[in-house]
């Protein structure tokens, strides 16, 4: 095996040596326990080269980081805990081993922070670039998870957070504008966080009729609900949070990582939760259009959302 | 999305769709419930042109096959049963619609015959050569999961089926002579079947003290296995079943897919177990020494497995 390969190999066995009750990395399989009363979740998201990521635009850290996110979001959409980490990574020949290194701490400083352990996966000489797939395992009580299919017309619809930031900052990136880009911004960008215990709390209040995770971009990820629902939705574009950036990168920019719900109008959905602004965007309708209210007048919100490096 | 994309996502969702029990594809994780007194067996692995497979020496269906085949053989490896599949899925902008319908067909279909329903999984546009990485879930009664880690000085070694007719099929493949190829050789490398029944059985009757498959070749896997069971092994060169082919395949060719496994000295183990033979090729010693008995002499055995198409 090529250095790259046999350090990744060590370093993930000795995360999971140190994990009571998991049998993991140096077996066939991992053997993981789902709690009592509880089910499986499990979530897979590639993070490859030149499609999710570019190497000369974000530190490797920052690469590892948003790998493990992309996996914790989806635990997090669904009311879940998240239990164990998975990790297929393939090499080409001429990696530094440097850029492995902080790869790998990067995702296991998140990894840690949610208090899950790396407990298996895959390493591989790659045909051309770095290629790496994450698997989340998580758990939540059987039947309680939250899925996309369940708003109803009349429901209001809510957002965590603020959205439109990662793609600003991935735009002016793109363009080279990293010093023009304030620090605390690319930090978020680079580092930010799932919103596992949001996703969890609005599960065990029973607050969510429906969720799912912005990871493509609010009109994208909205169309999906309502795909999955069967009905249609309002915003009101005046009351969707995109502090201090374009309104087009909230709508339609990707990797915002904030979750997406729906309530039933008497729901006492609080104004925060964990720390966590949660603010009203617009309700559930009739039907299967997707519209906008902007300026007074309505308009249609196509699905637009982020694709990415795609061409 | 490409054509190819959406095709492969229709036809998860219609699976999934057909599953009891499971929330699959369309929301942000599969839900899935593990039976009671059991817990979950995961594996993942790699699947990527050049690297584990050419497109052009293998038809596209036992590409699917064999994709899949590497995930159950790791849940039969641990005595577990197959609950669901996921596929990570990266393809090239031309590659035909074809290719990836076959692909699938051949996966889909060794699925079907362990009755494990495809749950979900990633779709993208590969930046080069096609990038599969598949995801098996299983289960296996808590704390009953055969190890790598079991195998004691005394303890017997056997293996199922025969050995190196994988090695000796790729190797003329390489070669150009796929027509001197016997027809039932090539259709046992394109779709060998995972020992699954085997190796349930193996730990239902408490026979196996540990067991590992054999992907990588008999002296690489074997090595693991000594590795994780702190022993040394001796194998008897003439009992190593190698049918028409050279013993150097049997012993370092890798992706036979079949089961190694130890089992105490007074264990009764079948000659046949769910129809498939097995048969005894060594034993566990003391120290950490791996040799190989051949014409009456002793020589080290130094695991030199598969190493897929690594230069």
């Amino acid at each position: 095996l090529p250095l790259a390969e046999k350090s990744l190999i060590r370093r993930m066995r000795l995360r999971a040596g140190n994990t009571r009750g998991i049998v993991g990395i140096g077996d066939d399989c991992a053997c993981i326990r789902i709690p009592d009363g509880q089910e499986a979740l499990i979530t897979t998201d590639f993070s490859l080269e030149d499609i999710h990521f570019r190497r000369e635009l974000q530190p490797a850290a920052s690469t590892g980081h948003r790998c493990l996110l992309r996996g914790l979001s989806d635990i997090a959409a669904m009311g879940g805990t998240p239990l164990a980490v998975f990790l297929s990574i393939a090499l080409p020949d001429n990696l530094p081993q440097r850029w492995l290194d902080e790869f790998l701490g990067g995702l296991l400083k998140l990894a840690s922070k949610f208090a899950v352990p790396l407990a298996g996966g895959d390493t591989s000489k790659s045909p051309g670039k770095i290629l790496a797939d994450i698997v989340v395992l998580g758990s939540v009580p059987k039947g309680g998870a939250v899925l996309r299919s369940g708003a109803r017309p009349g429901n209001r619809i809510f957002v965590t957070g603020t959205l439109g930031r990662a793609a600003a900052t991935l735009a002016a990136l793109l363009r080279g504008d990293k010093n023009k880009i304030p620090a605390p911004d690319l930090n978020t960008y680079f580092y930010q966080s799932p919103r596992i215990e949001v996703g969890r709390i609005l599960r065990e209040k029973g607050l969510a009729s429906s969720m799912i995770d912005i990871s493509d971009g609010l009109s994208t990820d909205l169309s999906h609900l309502c795909e999955e629902s069967k009905v249609g939705a309002e915003l009101i574009a005046d009351t969707i949070p995109h502090p201090e950036t374009d309104l087009r990168f909230a709508l339609h920019g990707g990797e915002d990582y904030e979750l997406l719900f729906t309530a039933p109008a008497k729901a006492a959905v609080p104004r925060r939760i964990a720390n966590v602004p949660i603010t009203e965007i617009g309700r559930i309708i009739r039907g299967r259009k997707v519209s906008l209210r902007i300026a007074g007048k309505l308009q249609k919100l196509a699905p637009a959302g982020w694709e990415h490096f795609r061409g």
